[in-house]
């Protein structure tokens, strides 16, 4: 496994800290007004790529300039390994030009984080084999919990691009139609059974037009973020039969502020789980495609203290997202820089390593404890967090918080 | 009921023209080769809009100089009854600018036409209710054919923008994973099922960041397309649950050529069907929102004669438009400039006016006649043709052919 690389900012060489040097994930940000440019976490600091481009210290003909890395994406595989390697060598220990770089440096309490991408379109999985247990379980139970289907196709919806918003967004509770069991019809109104999904996203780096292999898939992601999947359970609920949920899940999904690279979490790799039916060819993996990293949601009440829901790995998901981005395409669907795949609820086995409140409260029958008081959906004033970790040898890679707050709905 | 407008391009004047002045649809047109840009059609030509504004005839600060008509929609509904007011005055009979503007006018049959605007994201529903009862029968039989909501919902999913193209682009026939009822596991090959939808697109227009009334809804709606929801009903049948369709869909929609305003449509508004059961307020229409526009699907097969397979009308449609529209911002879910929004498919109560293959072959037990064999659903080769007419005192509003030849799948 490979160990730390050390970086003349101190602050990134503690095995705690989020942002190694290994790490150098991609943001956009600004300070006190100004207008948004690329950055890269390092340490406690954020450095001004536009700025180290102007300087000279690189040279990515503007990409780094505009507030999103859809242009970086776009240029190219090679290009982001270039990008890689260069911040690599200036920000490594001994750097010779690390005085003169300092000055590039912005405090991360200092920086505003923006979203790190624009989202072509979003497309929201169902890919965890607990969750879709979990869930099925309840609705339908143990002996049909999962749709015959599932154990063949990474089953996928597509989501609403529009609504996807970067941690620290307020969400509001969204109001729907929704028809309690024992009602005669249906009333409008605000959601009572808002959730959290924990997912990880994956964010299409390459386009392609027509049918790719799974190992090309994998090859066309740029990076991965945190990805909260706000659901409306009993929006949900009421709507979702013929054709999926859609405004249930429309009214926001929150990402993570930092695009860990793959190439960072390249040690990290680790296969699926043993597949319990034989996949169907265009679906094989050539080898180790999902990661394993480490998974928290805290929950903190309106001047509250958190409390840590639940704890799971991203490598509990039958299918990876380069099975998902293959599958996606198989139809001939062309992908786009900028697309984003969530990767579904990533759900453990264990009671408390469950993704989402519905499955921890278990429909609502069972709420959970927590510092000073229990839950069964999200309340107002709640706010959520997401993060995630890959643990090396004495560093570890972190991609930074996905929070959101709940309001209260509009009157 | 308002009359024929005439222009001075006599082509125009014709009660069999689609595009006399009273319709001014908007496209993307090149000629040989010319960068694309934006046109008018009028009578049997194409004015570039482009050219008026590098003359001096328009002020529209260049928007008409992108190959997309999205510019102009961001402009906001003022540009947009501006722009239509102009050309109404220039195009019109006697007008003195006559002999300099015919210089900027192109043969249609000289013109590429290009997607119209860029599509932002793709909403596709299922609000006919006649389709929606046909289908429901072949699968869960009449008594429960029509899912509990869908008097209540206007039923939509997210579709994907990204395989939206325009008429004449060649489709592919896809694969994807697919399970007969006997099968003991699914296999991937190409569709068997391969089928159309006959449907109306709106394009939005205006964003919204929020929930809008149906009142708002209809007056941030461009203007209308047909559109053909290809759908791979093999893939469908085993992919949609629980999550809908994704892969079945995904392989392309195509849409006509000229978007149809909607200022262009107001003399063909109609109120939607009577309801069956009471609609809850925020999907209440303060007036006629739906459109009387007669709609034909033909076939024709490689090197053969075009059969009319089906004939029915938009005013079919259980939910309009703005209806629909509406209810996908009811979450607050944000809508862009851009955004396209599928009717479902227009199916009439006839059986010759059924509006997919699924219906008019009944699930491929009933193969309709065409000239020279039988279908059930479509065959390499064919070639399908949407077509559709508002018909006015003396004068008609087209909307170009919306076509597509359907390729044998890959090797």
């Amino acid at each position: 496994m490979t160990k730390l690389l050390r970086s003349w900012v101190e602050s990134a060489n503690s095995e705690s800290c989020p942002f190694p040097l290994n790490n150098l994930p991609h943001g956009v940000f600004s300070v006190a007004g100004s207008t948004p440019r690329c950055g890269t976490a390092i340490g406690g600091m954020v450095i001004d790529l536009h700025g180290l481009e102007e300087a000279g210290w690189l040279d990515f003909s503007g990409a780094l300039k505009t507030g999103s890395w859809n242009a970086v994406m776009a240029a190219g595989r090679g290009e982001w390994a270039r990008l890689r390697a260069r911040l690599t060598d200036l920000l490594a220990e001994g750097a010779s030009e690390a005085t003169a770089l300092a000055a590039h440096l912005v405090p991360m309490r200092d920086a505003q984080l923006h979203m790190p991408f624009s989202v072509t379109e979003y497309t929201d999985f169902y890919a965890g084999r607990h969750h879709a247990f979990n869930v099925g379980t309840m609705f339908r139970g143990a002996e049909n919990a999962l749709p015959p289907n599932w154990l063949h196709i990474p089953i996928g919806y597509n989501g609403r691009a529009s609504s996807v918003v970067v941690s620290g967004t307020p969400i509001r509770r969204p109001h729907g139609q929704i028809k309690g069991r024992d009602d005669v019809a249906p009333r409008f109104g605000p959601s009572r059974r808002f959730d959290i999904e924990l997912e990880m996203g994956a964010i299409v780096g390459q386009p392609s037009n027509g049918p790719i292999s799974v190992a090309e898939a994998f090859d066309n992601i740029f990076g991965y973020v945190l990805l909260n999947d706000w659901s409306a359970r009993d929006i949900q609920a009421w709507e979702y039969q013929p054709l999926g949920p859609f405004q249930a899940k429309a009214a926001a999904t929150t990402i993570g502020p930092w695009v860990v690279t793959s190439a960072a979490l390249e040690p990290f790799r680790v296969s699926t789980p043993v597949r319990e039916v034989p996949l169907l060819p265009y679906l094989h993996e050539p080898g180790p495609m999902l990661y394993d990293i480490a998974l928290e949601v805290g929950l903190t009440p309106e001047g509250g203290h958190e409390t840590i829901i639940s704890r799971t790995n991203y490598r509990e998901m039958y299918y990876s997202a380069a099975q998902q981005l293959a599958h996606h395409t198989s139809c001939g669907c062309p992908m786009r820089v900028g697309d984003l795949l969530g990767s579904g609820t990533i759900s453990g086995p264990e009671k408390t390593s469950r993704g989402s409140l519905l499955e921890l409260s278990w429909g609502g029958k069972e709420p959970i404890e927590i510092a000073g008081g229990t839950r069964t959906f999200v309340e107002d004033g709640d706010t959520l967090v997401l993060r995630g970790r890959a643990i090396g040898d004495g560093y570890s890679i972190g991609f930074g918080d996905c929070a959101g707050k709940l309001l209260a709905a509009r009157d």
